[in-house]
């Protein structure tokens, strides 16, 4: 397969206003997983006005576009996920989160825009394709059980002989795409609990069992799962994100409540820690009196990416951009519901830098991204699609 | 001074059944302090209804009645309570609280019911009256600064000789009446802070500063005030009763933030500890590479009767009850923003049972009165103010 | 009664240099508890040269020597203790500790040192001296079950009608004398344990059950029991004075073990902190897969002066060193073995300033006495002796 | 290169009784890593014994022979260590450990004796061999700076151009070995520190600084290095395997000491572990006003095992055992300053299963290996040496 280098520069540079339109306008007006009403019906009307795409809603807030060539062929999924954080933002952005709480702090806007951007692009090749792109718009990537799940669930995998996404990363360098076979994502579990005490006048410690000490000391324990626990040479993460107890300055309350997320990628491993964290919490309730409620929900599946299809798109990755602009990256402990579609096709995810190394991290409030990455994005998109169904 | 034992008796029979009313109805309605606004407007109306008071508003949410006597003598201020609590009722009561996170949970609902039925038996006895009676009921003893501090500033201790005030208790026998001389409740201090991490995505712990963990940390640590750093013969109570922060299950949060209260009788003790909990946090905080805000409010000052008045009442008390209805009680670590009348006059606060060992304790979401208690109020307040007044 | 203000000065003056030399002797060849072999025999010699004495060997390291009086009376008990404690001293006086890690770090050498030059003073008096005087050297205050109870079996509080006894403290005034009726010493108990958990190389943790960060954990969650679990108003420490574990640096070890003391007065409160340090040793080590062992030794009991008789020998020293100089003292969370000799007579114990408050604390490396206070010492026993016996 | 499978069976079953008999009586007197005298001193009389030696002292405590062929050729240096560790053995083997306190527990003695057989096999061999054959017989394998370091200055790889080791694995089964190109052993670091309060009576804890709760609070304090610090993907281990502190139950000691090991892959992930550990420490005891002492030292590097000599190797231990014997074990968190030969040569180190699942781990006080794996080991040995040389 050979193609002149980037062939769609100038496409790209056609399309590229409105893709930064569209990720501002989204920015701006961010909706939390599985609420992205507004966002997908944007999505969904933008789609629409390219012409020459079958655009459908999946599920209530997602979209799915299929571009069906002229000749036959292989159809390609390409994923891009919608939803926003219950973070509050603090950049100082002109088109910085207009809702209280909530944000793109994860770049899914870019991705989005990215994709609409590639999609406007393909459909003037249409007469030129062999085969089918289909267009995911995901809904819910950040909150278990997960959009891909659902949209898998609906069909939209159907048929599909290859799948693949991109994530932007602002702390990876911009002008740089990054791709890894094998297993990049790890397993995101989550969990919720409750330490139950006996509340009372804060005055009177004696006559309560005290549910924010005792929960202190349990968030304190449960660092040892992974510090003594477990094999050091199994990567695994244990993070308590949610905290809250008490309304009243001078009221003990009966219950502190906890949640948060591990994330493993041996099974073995992963089996093996809801009963640590539940030994512990319950070894240090019943230390104080106190007592409990716990819960450990199993997420998304660790991301695999097919050896064979990643290095077919490595392969047109270098021939875009540069054979020097292309790197391997390491795994990360961050989940990923891309999985769910590699359950049905061959799949890879990829990376495309977005900032650089003084770039807050992904569900920072300071988050923001260096958007001359959106270009690269659409670049990759449209070359790697080409690229696969021209094979 | 010598009256039949309790000759008010068929007086609180005939008020009963509207002091257990008035109780009731502002159980069903209880307003958080400083925001009691229908709770003082009812208050003011029934007063004004009983004919004979001088009813005014010292302040917003507090009112104040004066039955001026037709003979000259001495001012008696009798002070009742009418503030909620932030707290979730989890009683049957069919009047339990109608308001969510709102209750009468420390027997003010009580001790404003009892003031208004002992204020309608005393009207009927103004002709005989020398002096005065000042009734003072007062919004915010749950939160500094307190609503007494403002009553004083507004003037209703101008002129006042002696102050009482009765608090029910739901874990002491009904049928017994409690009185101690000298310091009988601590210093009420509270404080707030914040544990100032780095946010990040759950998944790269590394990249972040956790907050969580921080601050389980230094809650754990602050345990150590009590235990180890301060004289084991001063009483001293360190009690974190508010904890929250993080609001996704996969975002380690920026800031967790914390506040709660301390108690002690003495000065020496009292000045040390904002700066030995501010040694640690910051001494934590820096162990893990976050910050820290910290700020401590000095609260009320400790309750300390009056020996020569609490010794009349006591008398006064055994005339009524019986001697052996009479009970030294022990000093307290809570604490009573009564304080603030003793810097104006000799006070008493004393101490009516309303319940036993087995009901909930006070500040409890399960707390309640036993009814009957009711009307020993209402009988104490009636005798200890024509006995004072009669001496 | 009356005497000329301490008219035994001239006495003291004449006998004061001895004292200061037995002191120094002891000092620098220090004995443990149960172990004063040398030092007792020295003290026995010692008695036996004044002449006099009855002189004999309660106990293997205590000594017994009795002044009888030539005329009928009551009988005085006045006990000296002779132990030293387990601590390697790091001061540069000249008759420091010549024993390693072992150190006279609260006095009793002092103690030991004004009873004898007490006695060798009263044998002088002996012709005048109704009753008796029996001065008890001794053995075993630091060590539970303490030499006292060993003494009292042995006999030697036989026929005694009342009993005094001394304490030096570093950090009071030198000059001045401090008296107080009713509790002042706490019970002292005792308690070791171990962590069990299974060892094991220190790069495989996951392997292991790490007594050591489990130790850790459970003596952090101690402190609870002082914190929140019991009456901010019933004075109690728990201290862990021992800790140790691992003789290898990459062994993680089997077991961690640990000790130390408990002090309260109220029996309430002494009787529920053995199940409640329990509980959090078992439930912490429950949450890591740990075990345990621990034991809990009830110490001396509490020791309680007698009104009465603390009223007469403050009456008197009072007399002795003028009203000034004398004070009530408060009572501390130290034990003290004296309270076994009141269980068979009224008893008082006093203190005599020894130093100031930039003296370091007693049991401290540091500590050291101002040896003026060794005459002031003998002036009071013999004072206090002579007081009572001629009352 | 070809050779029957095992030739050397009949010579190893001539040996492997002295091999267990020097075995046992090594066990039977094991000696502390730079202590090996007596052990030196018997492996020097035993080569010497073997006659065709060259045998040499390179150290106080360590041992070469040179076994130099009649040809010329390669130099195959084979290294088997001979230090004990300072665990009481609770076996209850007849050759169970005479020295308190010490202990073989990690199989030293049985590649000691190994090793000696192998080379008295070898020796018949002498004529048909190119080359030389040295062995090194190690102090200090388990005590840094360790002995290899030391060796190696003494000269023992001048001319060497490869080098191998044999480990023993009591969890490993018997009958199989194990070998694995590349990091296969972390860099095992160690600290030691001290926690410094301020000493006193432990009835008095607010005059103290109290070491050993600090203590605790620091060893809890320092799970996060691993559970929060640092990147999850990286292999890290932070274990305190020694705490000791106070003497007397009464006493609150002025210091805790505490030391450990540190085990890592990533040299930067390992430059930074020291600075995260002493932040921890200072920050938390500033946060109860102690002070403290910390040492960080560098330990051995990492063994990488060459790519090409791995290979080579394990085609003869396939050769030798079939292929279904030899596995590819996993990199491990140990560490070995087998590291310290291969700066010199390339090298592999590989390991002898020596019991299975059910035995005891190494460094355990019931560690045992299986006698049989000694005969593997010696064949092992003598294979690889002859096809190595051979080739």
């Amino acid at each position: 397969m050979t193609f002149p280098r980037d062939r769609f520069e100038a496409d790209v540079n056609a399309v590229i206003d409105d893709v930064i339109g569209w990720r501002r306008a989204m920015h701006e007006f961010p909706e939390l997983s599985f609420h992205e009403h507004e966002t997908s019906q944007r999505v969904y009307e933008t789609l629409r006005s390219f012409g020459g795409l079958e655009v459908t809603r999946p599920t209530p807030t997602s979209v799915m576009a299929r571009l069906i060539g002229t000749k036959p062929g292989k159809t390609l999924a390409i994923r891009a996920d919608m939803d926003a954080l219950p973070i509050q933002e603090a950049t100082q952005l002109p088109f910085a989160s207009k809702r209280p709480g909530v944000m793109h702090a994860c770049g899914h806007d870019g991705h989005t825009a990215m994709l609409l951007g590639a999609a406007k692009i393909l459909c003037k090749y249409r007469q030129e394709l062999s085969g089918e792109i289909r267009f995911l718009f995901q809904h819910a990537e950040e909150l278990p059980p997960g959009g891909a799940e659902e949209m898998v669930a609906a069909g939209v995998m159907d048929g599909v002989d290859m799948v693949i996404g991109i994530h932007l990363e602002s702390q990876r360098e911009v002008g740089r795409v990054y791709i890894c076979p094998g297993p990049v994502n790890a397993a995101p579990d989550t969990f919720k609990g409750k330490i139950i005490g006996k509340g009372g006048h804060a005055a009177y410690p004696h006559t309560t069992v005290d549910s924010v000490v005792v929960a202190a000391h349990t968030i304190v324990a449960l660092q040892q799962v992974v510090s003594r626990q477990t094999d050091p040479l199994q990567p695994l993460v244990v993070s308590v994100c949610q905290l809250s107890g008490g309304s009243a300055y001078n009221v003990i309350p009966n219950v502190v409540e906890f949640g948060g997320t591990v994330r493993s990628y041996d099974p073995a491993l992963r089996a093996q820690v809801p009963a640590r964290m539940e030994q512990i919490i319950r070894g240090v309730t019943e230390a104080f009196g106190a007592s409990y409620e716990f819960s450990y929900h199993m997420g998304y599946r660790p991301v695999i990416n097919d050896d064979e299809l990643t290095s077919r798109v490595r392969a047109i990755l270098e021939a875009t951009f540069g054979v020097d602009s292309v790197e391997t990256y390491t795994p990360s402990m961050a989940g990923e519901d891309f999985s769910a579609y590699q359950q049905h096709a061959p799949g890879t995810f990829f990376i495309v830098g977005a900032g650089g190394p003084s770039h807050a991290p992904h569900h920072h409030p300071a988050f923001t991204i260096d958007e001359r990455a959106l270009g690269i994005g659409v670049r990759a998109f449209v070359n790697v699609a080409v690229g696969l169904l021209m094979a």
